[in-house]
């Protein structure tokens, strides 16, 4: 246990410290003051190696994801982050990795104003539990519930990009050196949507972040307001990375049904459709409309006018 | 991942739903409501298999004991006890185990007022970490720092039963049916002293929770401070069970190292000494003066009226 007591030292003392932390790592327990009039918006995801990463993934990307996935979850809800805990599990104490885990782990923390406040080393199989804190104003938060009949349905950035960069590293795809970079950082590296998703706390009526893919993630939205959608394949937003690497069907199957994109995808009505160019522009994402909700409770797609069948059976992490 | 889905259905819905939850399991983030004027005490423990707990442990006294050990973190601060988060990792989905863990977790979470509000479900080797939230007025929390030359060292409930309930299961020792059964359940079942923990949070000057035991925890206390202390073995608080199944020597160093006792050690000025008798007689708990923090920064032993040396050298969970 000594030895893992030292790991304390790679983690306590780093990173940014937030006005709000008033006591950090080395107690019992932290101790933060939440904002007042703000609702706390909490989220934990672990990642266990072999089954979310693979075995020789870097350890500064490992850190630097393991945190934006988490924070994926808090923009989707239109949070602002404030506070995380880690949870580490690892075989032995490897002085390298941890160096290079947690420069990972703080540049993503620092870049979106989180501090550490507490957490937990153990030895074990190479695992980790990041739980995120953030504020939203109360009332404001958004949820997967809310979208109605005719909303416009929307996501960020370009879809895909990750699952082929997976399949890259894991031999089952080929790219040029240029796009096996992009597409393999687009794999370690997402981009949590994190001003995006603040940006549409008052214009959106239900977000999600894309984790599992579109197909699977939008069915959360339709399955909590009864609803059924239509989307356009010929609008999903594709990077040429992907459209150059693979062909445009399997291009569009990576982008259905891929997952770990985290972008986000959330829903407008009419009335609302200007007012999203002006929000999301001090954000500095791309977002496109990708298709339309609809009554009845069926998810639907179409490809220049008629109907399409996804080539997926559904993305399993397992 | 659609297997894992399921196992949502044995937390989602279950347990307390606290009236400050504004949105619980389901979501990409719980939306809880923190009080005014109060800091949240936040604190994450993981149990690895074979390294925190035996596999044949019964699942239903993980599920309680994974919240326990959060929930000391808790009462070691003072704090009230209030949400928290799992991450659960298993190799597979099994509905019995599930089922009593799920209910020995929920069984802790109701006594002392916790919703579950979030968590993630993954495969891999069996591990979970909670996250836990408390609320604690502001300025008033209790942390290992505040101790002074003089004042006196208090502990609750007894010492040594669980380290030696731990060795009973691993054949190590033996003891009677009766004294065994009480020796597992302590190991099994810790009793975190959240009302204790409370009580004491205008009248102790600082607190922490043993879970490696006493000498390696009061230490902390003490370098806080950079102070030291002298501990009577004669007053260290033995259960009858323990002083029955093993030599007096060797109950005193399941007291000093055994760890995972999970009662409080706090450290009080002599001018409330008289305070905490009432304070604690709600809280329903016995606690008994073992020493006094001193000038230095050594921790001594006395035994008889003369220098006690232990024997142990350290308690190594690994």
């Amino acid at each position: 246990m000594k030895e893992f007591q030292l790991i304390e030292h790679f983690f306590r003392d780093h990173g940014l410290k937030r006005r709000d932390v008033e006591l950090g790592i080395g107690d019992d327990c932290a101790l933060v003051n939440p904002a007042e009039n703000k609702s706390l918006a909490i989220s934990c995801d672990t990642l266990v190696e072999n089954i979310h990463f693979l075995p020789d993934m870097p350890a500064s990307a490992l850190g630097y994801k393991a945190l934006a996935v988490n924070l994926s979850d808090l923009a989707s809800m239109g949070a602002e982050p404030a506070w995380m805990t880690l949870a580490l599990t690892m075989p032995r104490v490897d002085k390298q990795w941890l160096t290079e885990f947690s420069q990972g782990l703080f540049e993503a923390a620092e870049y979106y104003g989180v501090s550490l406040v507490g957490g937990d080393t153990t030895r074990g199989p190479l695992a980790m539990t990041i739980t995120i804190h953030g504020q939203v104003p109360q009332g404001k938060a958004l949820t997967r519930a809310g979208a109605n009949n005719g909303d416009w349905i929307y996501v960020t950035g370009t879809l895909g990009d990750s699952a082929l960069g997976l399949d890259i590293l894991l031999g089952k795809q080929q790219a040029s050196e240029k796009h096996k970079s992009y597409l393999i950082g687009r794999h370690y590296s997402p981009t949590p949507r994190v001003l995006a998703g603040q940006a549409l706390r008052t214009l959106a009526t239900s977000a999600i972040d894309l984790s599992d893919g579109l197909a699977s993630d939008l069915q959360h939205i339709l399955n909590a307001s009864s609803l059924g959608a239509l989307i356009d394949v010929d609008k999903l937003p594709l990077s040429n990375a992907l459209l150059e690497t693979v062909s445009k069907e399997q291009a569009i199957n990576y982008a259905l049904a891929g997952g770990e994109d985290y972008e986000l995808l959330f829903t407008v009505p009419e009335s609302q459709r200007g007012a999203i160019d002006t929000a999301l522009l001090h954000a500095g994402v791309k977002f496109v409309k990708v298709g339309q909700v609809c009554a009845g409770e069926k998810l639907k797609f179409i490809q220049n006018g008629v109907p399409f069948q996804p080539g997926f059976a559904g993305f399993e992490h397992f």
